[in-house]
């Protein structure tokens, strides 16, 4: 039994070792079009800003240690060309030696993973992703050939486009980034990205938005508002698409998405083809709709399965997929989960909207941050549909608490029960997990009543009063225009001098605002609170595409 | 309608707080005896360390902030004496005035907490818990008032009493810990507190086991053994009992351990008695039998169901509780949930036992530290009956995330499903937590097979082989005695060398044995893979406790 695998990195060879460990009999050939196998892919923007200083750090394996160790026979600089589903053989071009053979298999594993386009500077400008040791190794060359800072563009403000800018910025480059839609990280929602944006400007960083590169001359990159950038690099990170040639010319099934269609075992639409990493499909949690989420867990994950499913010694079970992302860069964490609320607004989806501004542990403990979370809540089942939190300390534990919580079915009121491991540099007695949880309970049973950031101006104009409840020195630091201060403690005092009418109040980051509804509601007024508070309201206004949410009420 | 509340620190307050936001118009009384309402208690070690220098720091709260944001009469140095159930009346005793007074209540709360035993050297020695911002005052008085450094006696290897021992080194004492049982950290395992108590040695702490403080002379501690240690100043955190006294005096129910007994909405046995936090019994998650745990986390949980009660306007819906809880100390955190492996022993459970090795974050990203993780499963149905996390960084995270696999009802086979948020300086691919998931996946499929490390000794003295399939130099820095070596990469060659008969195979970690046991289970022999490796195995039979669990099987 012969099983072939096309791609040596993260989920083609989680597929390989998997499978010899099920397998010791079969002969499994790896065949990986670029120079290295088992690379640290996602290790690779920091070589370039020499965060990881050993480039050997990121070879993890080679051709020889796995041949050693698991038997497999692996080929770098090896291409495959195409498949003939009906003969079960693949054409290979080996790249070094020129030559073209076939080989036959039994099971084919297709890891072909990603490709990012490359746009009108290429040819042009030194033009490089950032996927390959290769690629890392010619923009490294690029970087050191300049004299003083190179001046780089970089293409794509997502989470490899913002790690690039970072390495980048650490070896000293004066960096461009250009993005065509109006904010960065698109898969968060505008007010939850401002900080991020403000913390590349105040580094330098000419952040370009609703912008692409158009074209380029020597040592000029040209953008769509008709700027010329002066380049001595442009790193390309604009997004990837699935690598699914391969499959297409065998007949495969593609999907809508564009990525190959599996079964829950990874099966492609030939029997004898299996796919997973980047370049396949897989099952959104949230819709069951096909997705392309392209991260290395999946990846992994899903070659595990293939390799199980191949062995035919186990149930591979199925598991959709959430989509938890993370990135780091200058200082700041920035975590997603699930969907934002403007991708639940477009698909036209009810959802209960949840700020809060925690403190990553216990703020009589010192070093202290706060974050921002945000919590996207289905109203009629209490179901968490999606989670952000951009802070810097502590935001990787609760993205990975909110995607396990998502995963066993406990709804965000249920966030509230949750018994998570508290010592005051750790957390917090009320965990920021549990706070989010807090809030939901009260919104879903009605115990307090939220106005979003987005929906507060047109409610002022609709003639609602809007009471500022932090104290005077907070309000004369910064407020909202319009508001009415009487902080929180002078409250059940001064209530009497409160309009009648709809009253919205807010305080800093909405805890007091939840008190001072609860009070205002009991003495018999009709009181919602400003979520997340002056804070939200803030990032939300100065956040470069509030569009995207303010639509629906203007 | 009138609430007094008995106690006004983490679970009272939050009652008190929760039960004004529901309800404007009630009396809300709260009597605590101490100097100090909302104080953090959890930070209290810190300030005696100097971490949290700012001594106002603690007192998040006072009667007067109280009094003006949330209506409440709140009464320090006022101790209640007497409940009278039939009359709905307590007694209070002003500790200033020397008077006492009656008050009567239509709904009453106990929120007392649970005391410090104090042992024989009261009277003697200087001999202060660290329950009160008073205790801390004294501390560092004494502290203060001896020329060189102090020598403190902590009595209790708990989670108090490391916090103690951290920050008393902190301030240059000179410490002994007496820990009446055979390892500190009694909610772990043996093997698991091995680098704990290493540490702890490291840093100078004269590290008694087995012992208990006997008696006291001026200046000196008596130990069990007859040592005479001196001794300025002792600190108890030898345990805590619940305080009861109140409760029973009222004819309320007690629980078998000791505990208030109340109901799902914390309801004691008399219905205008509601009784939350340290005093109270919890329903244990794993066997739903009453159960104390006297974590923060429950008690402010626990205070808000009750008010939500008492409110009546809400569904306080009960959940057990699964005991999760962190320790910091000496650059180590220690984590667990659930229940032990000696615990589940003792209570006659089937139970998997997994000990892994993972990195907290990836190993070519600068940084990452190993952790130890053990994973308790129920071998019937793949449920996480508990896990215990030691290492340097990410300990937190992983058992914030297990803690919630387990309240999700996701099995130790789902971890390695779930999508944790990956970037390299953050987690790996397969995180720690997916990494346990997968190796209780082949256990339960019977993929591999495991020894535990305190059954190795029994199975090389009834003749089976151990192999070591770590390299030449990995065994050359120390081996366990009686084990052949054959690097993994050449066991496939060298397979033949082997004898009949069982073999037992371990690594480092756990890792390359399952690999090797994989090949040689195929290739017809009998092989278990030794759980966790060379480092469980060294961590155990060093540990000083070993027969609670090794017993069964000599």
């Amino acid at each position: 039994m012969r099983t072939i695998i096309v791609g040596g990195v993260a989920g083609g060879m989680s597929a390989a070792t998997r499978l010899r460990r099920l397998d010791e009999q079969r002969h499994i050939m790896v065949l990986e079009r670029g120079s290295y196998v088992s690379f640290a892919n996602c290790g690779l923007p920091y070589h370039v800003g020499g965060v990881i200083e050993d480039r050997s750090a990121l070879l993890l394996q080679t051709p020889k240690s796995l041949a050693a160790r698991f038997a497999l026979d692996v080929r770098v600089r090896h291409e495959v060309i195409a498949i003939d589903p009906a003969t079960q053989t693949v054409t290979i071009r080996d790249l070094d030696a020129g030559m073209e053979f076939e080989a036959s298999y039994d099971t084919l594993v297709l890891a072909g993973g990603s490709s990012a386009g490359v746009g009108p500077t290429a040819g042009i400008l030194p033009t490089h992703t950032l996927r390959s040791v290769d690629d890392v190794d010619r923009v490294l060359e690029i970087l050191g050939s300049v004299d003083g800072p190179a001046r780089v563009t970089v293409i794509g403000a997502g989470y490899i486009g913002l790690e690039a800018v970072e390495n980048l910025l650490a070896r000293g480059a004066l960096v461009t980034l250009v993005q065509r839609g109006p904010q960065i990280l698109s898969p968060l929602d505008p007010e939850m990205v401002t900080p991020v944006e403000r913390v590349l400007r105040d580094h330098g960083v000419d952040l370009r938005l609703n912008t692409t590169v158009t074209g380029a001359r020597p040592g000029i990159a040209v953008l769509s508002d008709g700027t010329e950038v002066p380049t001595d690099l442009v790193i390309e990170a604009s997004g990837v698409h699935p690598e699914s040639g391969l499959a297409r010319g065998a007949g495969l099934t593609i999907g809508p998405t564009g990525g190959i269609s599996v079964d829950a075992r990874q099966r492609t639409s030939d029997a004898s083809i299996y796919a997973v990493g980047d370049g396949v499909e897989k099952i959104d949690a949230l819709d069951h709709t096909p997705a392309l989420i392209t991260m290395a867990g999946l990846a992994n994950r899903h070659g595990r399965a293939a390799a199980d499913a191949i062995a035919g010694v186990l149930d591979a079970e199925a598991a959709s997929a959430l989509g938890t992302g993370i990135v780091g860069v200058l200082g700041l964490t920035i975590a997603t989960v699930g969907w934002s609320e403007k991708r639940l607004r477009a698909a036209g989806r009810e959802r209960t909207v949840i700020h809060t501004h925690p403190s990553s542990h216990a703020g009589y403990y010192p070093g202290a941050k706060q974050m921002a979370v945000k919590l996207l809540v289905d109203p009629a089942d209490d179901r968490i549909l999606g989670a952000q939190i951009v802070g810097e300390d502590g935001v990787d534990k609760r993205i990975d608490v909110i995607a396990t919580a998502m995963t066993g079915g406990i709804t965000a009121s249920g966030l509230s029960r949750l018994e998570l491991a508290y010592a005051p540099q750790y957390g917090s007695a009320k965990d920021p997990i549990n706070l989010a949880g807090y809030v939901a309970d009260n919104v879903r049973a009605g115990t307090t009543r939220t106005t979003q950031w987005h929906k507060l101006r047109a409610r002022q104009e609709s003639g609602d009063t809007l009471i500022d409840v932090r104290s005077a020195t907070e309000f004369a630091s910064g407020a909202i225009p319009g508001a009415i201060n009487i902080p929180l403690d002078e409250l059940r005092a001064r209530h009497a001098e409160l309009p009648d009418g709809p009253l919205i109040v807010h305080c800093q980051v909405g805890q007091r605002g939840h008190t001072a509804s609860r009070l205002l509601t009991q003495l018999g007024h009709d009181v919602t609170n400003l979520d997340g508070g002056y804070q939200t309201w803030k990032a939300g206004t100065t956040s470069t595409s509030p569009a995207c949410l303010t639509k629906e009420t203007r």
